[in-house]
């Protein structure tokens, strides 16, 4: 498998680490603005070649690895779906989805987002090992191709991430509401408590982890945030709000010295955090389902979004069309009894025969 | 030295296995509401006798530890210092510190609050090191004896704990910013993104450190926290005012796609975050200063707080009265050298001949 990555940072640098360990015969070139950056991934096992160009890189490519920062990628992703050829599939890393997939319409391109690595910068700290475990999301449209996110989907599993598929518009609120307002409040934190600190003379005590855990992502570079922030401040607008009227009615609480209402408040936040953590459980033995598939376009998207939206994770999946490319079968190995099961029952709920291997 | 612990649970629990294990000599007494606790206490060595009464366990105390809740505090503090002897002193480990110490006004009394532990409960979690390394602070006033604040800063020191003085009104507004605003920005958020989570019928991403770091202490223990935040509600209404609007300056800058404004204000924070957890670091050597200071009321405290307003760190202390009483000399043990030289300036200007041992 010929692999291209446009952009050889951590990212785009760990795929190609990864891919060159757990891919046989895989063949990663890369591409990238600096020369010496470029050189430098090359010199550390990350890329097997330097392209001269964008258009080198993508030529022969069987999946295309978009890895610039958010603000560039539509122009990046635009230009190696100019460069690709017919049967390549093309996607990218960026952590915000939406505006993306609506400005780019090619049935070669699904937009991806591995939850992974975002702290540092540098192809000196890839690793091989980095998607290991991640969720890796994927954001397919009605008319993505399905043999492309069949292989796609592969290879991040390869990687050892597991892959996720999102409606992109979702995805964004669900970032706004996981990572991007996580790191808006830390921001704001860490401002308040300085000026605070600094007003009354004091000096940060030795505290406990609150405030530590609170602030760690506080600040994070500013390359890469600002491009984040504004690519999905429709959804973190709408995540500020929101928090600010539930500061709102804590401070009525408090104003009021009303103990119940704020014991009520907290029990309600340790109920909601256990519900979180717990959805994401997952774990059971793994099983097959075969399901038998019309060959049309968004067949796999409409697939893959259903199983995505009821949490269960595709530990593995692959396509193989009828040879009169009629319709095909998609085999997919479900982890769990339970999910199975559900996986089963929501295939068939789309129209689709299904069994179990 | 015989040390009194009201309320043996994990807190009151490790200041018995700390004196126990670290003073030699010591001999601690617990009192508490549960028989059945207390005899667990005692079983797990935490103090060598189970009083039958407040009383009893205060009567010929040296230093009682009141470890009540925070809502309770005030009646125990009374209650200790109705039964204690006129040389003890008489403390507590709350995490809010102004309305206890504007209700109790005795000589005897120290406010404190040790920064470690309020995560788990019950002495079963007890430990000896619980305090090591970790920020104890005492709010000493201008009554407060001096002989005694010695015995506590000395006694507390033995356990491995930082002493840091503190006026009582700084130290809940500090408090307010560095673990109660955390605690409900972490509440906000997880209810915030469950509710999120559940509207899109997805689940919990394996995300990065973001997310877990700020929900960590969401929906802490409720019997403690509703306490704490009532006890600290006005200086966390602030926190909360401030933070709203932090949050709406944000927003505007996101509404209006300001790209500078975003930099800058994600820069700032960077900045502050890097000065707070620079401001924390001390090291060096440890150098003593011999003070020679009127033996008047509140001439301790006002030592204390000089210096714990400067950041410096008091590595030990101790108090020698002269024979007639009328004046005594301090040996404080500071560490680094820039702080011991800050700190013989700070004393000097406070109009104590200090001298280096």
């Amino acid at each position: 498998m010929r692999v291209s990555i446009l952009g050889v940072g951590l990212i785009g640098g760990s795929i190609g680490l990864a891919a060159r360990a757990k891919v046989q015969g895989a063949h990663v070139t890369g591409f990238g603005r600096s020369p010496e950056r470029l050189e430098r991934a090359r010199a550390l096992g990350a890329i097997d070649e330097a392209a001269a160009s964008l258009d080198d890189a993508v030529a022969s490519a069987d999946v295309c690895f978009c890895c610039a920062p958010v603000g560039a990628l539509t122009e990046q992703v635009s230009g190696a779906l100019g460069a690709a050829g017919p049967e390549c599939v093309v996607s990218d890393v960026g952590s915000t989805k939406a505006g993306l997939v609506a400005a780019v319409d090619d049935p070669r391109f699904v937009g991806g987002h591995p939850l992974a690595g975002a702290e540092t910068a540098g192809v000196e700290n890839a690793r091989a090992d980095l998607f290991a475990g991640a969720t890796w999301y994927l954001t397919p449209t009605s008319s993505t191709a399905g043999v492309g996110y069949e292989r796609l989907h592969r290879l991040i599993s390869a990687f050892g991430a597991l892959p996720a598929a999102i409606d992109a518009d979702t995805h964004d609120r669900l970032l706004a509401g996981v990572s991007h307002l996580p790191h808006v409040l830390a921001n704001v934190l860490v401002s308040h408590t300085a000026e605070a600190v600094a007003r009354e003379g004091e000096t940060l005590p030795a505290t406990g982890p609150s405030f530590r855990d609170a602030t760690r992502v506080a600040g994070a570079n500013s390359e890469m945030w600002t491009d984040i922030y504004l690519a999905n401040r429709e959804a973190l607008i709408g995540g500020i709000d929101d928090t600010v009227a539930r500061l709102q009615r804590v401070r009525e609480a408090l104003a009021s010295a009303d103990a119940g209402a704020i014991t009520g408040w907290n029990d309600a936040a340790a109920a909601d955090r256990r519900t979180l953590l717990e959805g994401h459980l997952t774990g059971g033995p793994v099983h097959e389902l075969r399901v038998s598939v019309p060959n049309r376009p968004g067949v796999i998207a409409e697939l893959a979004l259903e199983l995505g939206r009821a949490g269960i994770n595709i530990v593995d999946m692959a396509l193989h069309p009828a040879p009169d490319n009629s319709e095909g079968l998609v085999a997919l190995w479900i982890g769990g009894d339970e999910s199975a099961d559900r996986a089963a029952e929501l295939v068939a709920g789309l129209g689709h025969p299904v069994a179990r291997a």
